[in-house]
């Protein structure tokens, strides 16, 4: 069970309220819950990408399902309305489909829970059209889903939103990082912006206000370097990379995959290597997009920051064998080189190389 | 795809801000999205009790897929707070194996997403050891989840959890009501409260006021003819009937399952049955607790408001063939033979007989 991190920023965790130690100490305690309920199913323990399932009696494969939100993006989607309800409904299945693809898995179908105050048929079916979109360029089913209303549990214009999707992998593609070594490649898939992390402190950055037409204007600021607004940045979707990753997997290509989620890279990355092994990254590697550099200036965060709460400008990042680096960087459109798997010194740490900021988009 | 009812009651739907018309706009073209989605993947049409998806290249085998949440009930939890949040956790995942059961389908594992303003460890752990609870009781395994903090869209001490499972179900062992019969008996299962659905209800009759201490006394009260208060009748946990109900529909004695959730007897039972026929009810039949006397009198409830609104003491209904029920009577305790399958009339409804209330628990 991952416990999303807070955003954090310039404003520390204690200051956002949240005490680490105690989150720190529940999520041990819903690990064993979790456990209790394993006895002899083939279920994998929580805390990858996604949990697997060995199926009974079933044909030598295993399902791997997963769980997850949209965070308080959503909240910028309540200020600017129309289009964006669409964009976090397919956030929300991109996100949930890279998770497993994480995994090594093919997804299979998707559910999703809505919740309201009061039903919105408007943003609801703008909502639901962006999942459908999303479903379609993943191969999943939207086999169904509950939209409740709860009146009293949510602001007036506001609603939150959960996916769930099932994938299924051949045990030999089971993507565990467990092949990696030292040497191999990494290769970084570009993020078109946030995704769906860091948006707590994009807000509080931004200096959103509450008032809707104040907040709109704030949103609609030219953001320099690019060619939208702030909050256009802000709201670009995130992006599905099964279609390009999912053939290299089954080509066996691929030896590690980290989803850069809310950690970012410094606690994504970790995530895919045997616990001998540090990656190693050179940030002059890879450009990131302008509402980066926005947000880092303005919120004077500091490096350790940046690479924490924001994926500062990649996806993805796959572990390669050297021999498979240039097919891997032919087959994916923008991908790049951005460091190598090296041995971990003990007790040092697991990413190396995040002291400085990637270059900029936009920037002279 | 199921929009949950709006708990209605003396409120009409329109006073409590709901246009069902708006409502059932949006879900039609929420049907349209998710057809999209389906292509030649084997998913089977939203609209039962749970999604159905039939595995690529795997075995004769379908896997039944449903997501939940616990609506307003948690509104109680959150005044009542300690063991209450363990309720609700079990809840949830009893609602969503009951769900699957109905299309006969035995659980495998479990998912859930929950959401708070500000993480609260010991609530979160009460909230999960339930969750876990239930899916021991359900031959479940909890694979994963995800905890969310999102400041700003909860209020302090409120979490909204949502709740996803999956499970498997042979081919010739699917329930979907096709081999009802006129003649079929009807048997119900009894609720031990209202389960998951009419709180929003509830807790306008109890006249919950926002004012934490004044609820806690309100919810205190003694429940005439019931050993409990008003809080704990309402707060009594949703049952799972899986360990029970499944070896009958292994067994071939079970032709319809309808679980009794939002919208009653009255929207669920037609679920289950082909359109030609309808559910006569005797409800001298069966007796109904306590608490559900206290709210249609106390919220001067009218008779079709009781059958939409609340379950009226029944949790699940079981279709079985007139040479199987004392078979199936037998096998479960406390059932009872509420009513029977008939020929439906042309444009008539599709039940019958919810004229009157049921007898109550408690009551000379």
């Amino acid at each position: 069970m991952h416990i999303e991190r807070p955003a954090g920023g310039p404003v520390s965790y204690k200051d956002a309220g949240v005490n680490i130690d105690a989150a720190t100490g529940a999520l041990a305690a819903i690990k064993e819950h979790a456990r209790s309920t394993f006895g002899d199913s083939g279920a994998a323990p929580i805390g990858h990408f996604g949990g697997m399932y060995q199926l009974p009696g079933g044909p030598d494969r295993l399902l791997v399902a997963s769980a997850d939100g949209i965070g308080t993006k959503l909240k910028l989607a309540f200020v600017t309305g129309g289009e964006a309800h669409y964009r976090v409904g397919a956030d929300l299945v991109n996100h949930c489909a890279n998770d497993i693809l994480a995994c090594g898995a093919r997804p299979l179908f998707f559910l999703d829970y809505v919740a309201m105050g009061v039903l919105d048929p408007g943003a609801l079916e703008r909502l639901v059209a962006g999942m459908a979109a999303a479903c379609r360029d993943n191969g999943l089913a939207l086999i169904g889903g509950e939209t409740a209303e709860m009146p009293g549990m949510y602001a007036d214009g506001e609603y939150d939103a959960a996916g769930f999707i099932v994938g299924i992998v051949a045990p030999d593609k089971v993507i565990d990082g467990s092949a990696i070594a030292a040497g191999d490649r990494l290769i970084g898939i570009p993020s078109v912006g946030l995704h769906t992390n860091g948006y707590s402190l994009a807000r509080r950055i931004v200096g959103l206000t509450g008032d809707r037409a104040t907040d709109i204007a704030l949103l609609a600021q030219p953001l320099p370097g690019d060619d939208v607004s702030i909050g256009a940045a802000l709201l670009r979707e995130h992006p599905t990379w099964v279609p390009v990753v999912l053939p290299l997997v089954e080509r066996g290509l691929i030896r590690g995959i980290a989803h850069i989620t809310g950690g970012g890279l410094i606690d994504n990355v970790p995530r895919m290597l045997p616990d001998h092994l540090a990656a190693r990254f050179d940030p002059a590697s890879w450009n990131a997009p302008p509402i980066f550099h926005w947000l880092v200036e303005r919120g004077q965060m500091e490096i350790s920051e940046q690479y924490r709460a924001l994926n500062m400008g990649i996806g993805m990042v796959l572990a390669v064998a050297s021999s498979d680096e240039t097919a891997v960087l032919d087959a994916i459109p923008g991908a790049r080189l951005i460091g190598e798997v090296v041995e971990r010194a003990p007790d040092g740490p697991a990413t190396l190389g995040l002291d400085t900021p990637p270059r900029f988009d936009g920037l002279e």
